[in-house]
């Protein structure tokens, strides 16, 4: 009976953390001996931080990223106290005590961070921290002449954690503009008396050994985001979303579908209305767009993705499949995150994030214990 | 200090719940007699199902609907016993039973549900259920024909609850389909006995006192979407949110901003970067193209929507409030969800339903109770 709320749900993603082991295993073989981290911002792209770096650590991860502080405080009651949790916003003013008493390592990103820090810390000789320099995106970290600056000052904490920068452009091998950030930032790791030092994300891993330093930071690809556009992905897909069905109809040649009437059938056929719309991350984007599968079939979407709703036409399908009650599959193995985001206009990692607000969530792989 | 989480947050939304109540309450007077329900699926589009209705309690509301079972059983626990909550998807096959153990009303859209329902409450004599028909939008509702059948089977319960169905395109007052849809509901509701009925959502309401019927079901309008594009909004706008400057930097001419290099500094100039991204619903289409406020000033949106990160041009605005811990507000009386969806490309909907997974809440005007 429908006690189960797998069973009485209106879209169920499942979340494949054998898969993600996997992809994190694959990429911290390939950039050995450079240790592999792991990004769980963003509660891991949408797909639920504490299960997520759970079975990262039961396959030996030690090191996660989360963007903000409060990800930070959730993720530090989740993880033994072995593992460490860097957080890429740093503290914003007022907050740097709190990294301190949840055991959080702030990455610094800007003078008034760095002078907050070093005054708070003082008083116990200072406290690890990362210190973020930008070399070429003008997003977080801190310029180059403010670097310039804080080297020729020497206040800052005589012995940083780690460096390290972020590129703008690592999903393009060929952009110049890699080699520039990957120069200014081996020269500023030297200027700092080499420190550890972390320059790659997803895509940054794939552009070679001499990124990798001293560790990587993966985040996209764990989840099954191809790190490299336009080549095989290397990647397992590690998500899979079904929306049920909730209503079959016949409807007729020049019959309005959605709102707006903004598409009409060209041949009399059949439509599935699914319980599931961009309130479900289901990007409004797909409109007209987007497809699922029924039965080893591409079931094209229909006029405009509802809130809470969507349609297919599942002219072409075996009746007995489409039927209400049955499942369409939206996300697989075959049509993945990039796949789903190349057809609403986006990147992979957008269509990750919005997922499973009002989905029934299933773990595959979930470890005994941390 | 920052153990306030309003303190370290990198983002704030605010929901004025006062400007719900005078939206429901000017909606409510506008149809009288006809009653006003209040649509809170999809977590209220957003802003927190329990907390809306129970300040929509507070102000007289008593009928309320959401999309699914999951939905109605969490809004069941926060509503009180007299109040009745509408299940717009109805049952999905063997959850009918869970309808009754929480005393929902199924909205029931095709013959299955009927079915089900009419099966499983014979031995109760009948059970409150509403009846959607199709009227033109080939979404949800039996199809003209099917109702047919069923009008002339006799097997449906001998009275329901209320006869409803939904415009596809109330948003175009000038749009045939409207008095189409009205037409067919309106014989319908005779062939059934003249139930109570509703027709409709927001939109509807603005076209008049022959689309209200016996009551209203406003989602969108509450929560300050324009019910009628390209006229005054005569709705309040009931959400402010704004964003942390985590940093400040001085540019060149030339640099790159961004994922992608996708922005050059045409000017030499000063960035902002906030603590918000598309994993906050800050919608990636509004790259390149969306603003915030600081100190009276429109600022620019440059680059990409990043994940946790977007990047304003502050060139313009006095440094002593764009400095580090500061906000920008990104959006506010002046420049709302309908602005924000007409940059991203898409409608307020979406803009309201993606917000705030990750944004500190804050609520203005809770009732004292229920």
């Amino acid at each position: 009976m429908a006690s189960d709320p797998a069973e009485r749900a209106g879209a169920v993603l499942e979340i494949d953390l054998t898969g993600i082991v996997a992809n994190w295993r694959m990429l911290a073989a390939r950039v050995e001996p450079a240790r592999c981290a792991a990004v769980v911002k963003a509660d891991a792209y949408g797909l639920g931080a504490a299960q997520v770096s759970a079975a990262l650590v039961a396959a030996g991860c030690r090191l996660f990223f989360v963007a903000t502080l409060d990800e930070g405080i959730a993720l530090r009651q989740a993880l033994p106290a072995s593992c460490k949790i860097g957080v890429f916003n740093g503290p914003v003013p007022g907050s740097a005590d709190e990294f301190l008493s949840h055991r959080l390592i702030p990455v610094l990103n800007e003078p008034g961070q760095i002078a907050e820090w070093t005054t708070i810390t003082a008083r116990r000789g200072g406290c690890p921290a990362m210190l973020h320099i930008d070399t070429g995106m003008a997003r977080l970290g801190l310029t180059l002449r403010e670097f310039e600056g804080l080297v020729a000052e020497r206040r800052h904490p005589t012995r940083w954690s780690a460096l390290i920068s972020h590129l703008g452009c690592a999903d393009e091998p060929a952009n110049p503009l890699n080699e520039i950030q990957r120069a200014r930032f081996v020269s500023a790791r030297h200027q700092l008396g080499d420190p550890p030092a972390s320059l790659a994300a997803s895509s940054g891993i794939f552009l070679g050994r001499l990124y990798h330093f001293d560790f990587v930071r993966p985040g996209a690809a764990l989840y099954g985001v191809n790190p490299q556009a336009g080549t095989p992905n290397p990647m397992n897909q590690v998500v899979r979303l079904k929306g049920r069905i909730l209503q079959v109809r016949e409807v007729d040649r020049g019959d309005p579908v959605g709102y707006g009437a903004a598409h009409l059938m060209e041949q009399p056929g059949r439509l599935a209305t699914v319980a599931l719309g961009y309130a479900d991350g289901w990007l409004r984007s797909l409109s007209h767009r987007g497809s699922g599968r029924l039965g080893g079939k591409r079931v094209p979407l229909r006029g405009r993705v509802s809130m809470d709703l969507v349609i297919f036409e599942v002219s072409g399908v075996d009746p007995s499949l489409a039927r209400p009650g049955g499942y369409i599959e939206l996300l697989d193995d075959d049509y993945g995150v990039d796949a789903a985001a190349a057809d609403a206009g986006t990147i992979g990692y957008e269509v990750l994030t919005g997922l499973g607000r009002r989905c029934h969530r299933i773990y595959r792989g979930m470890p005994d214990r941390c």
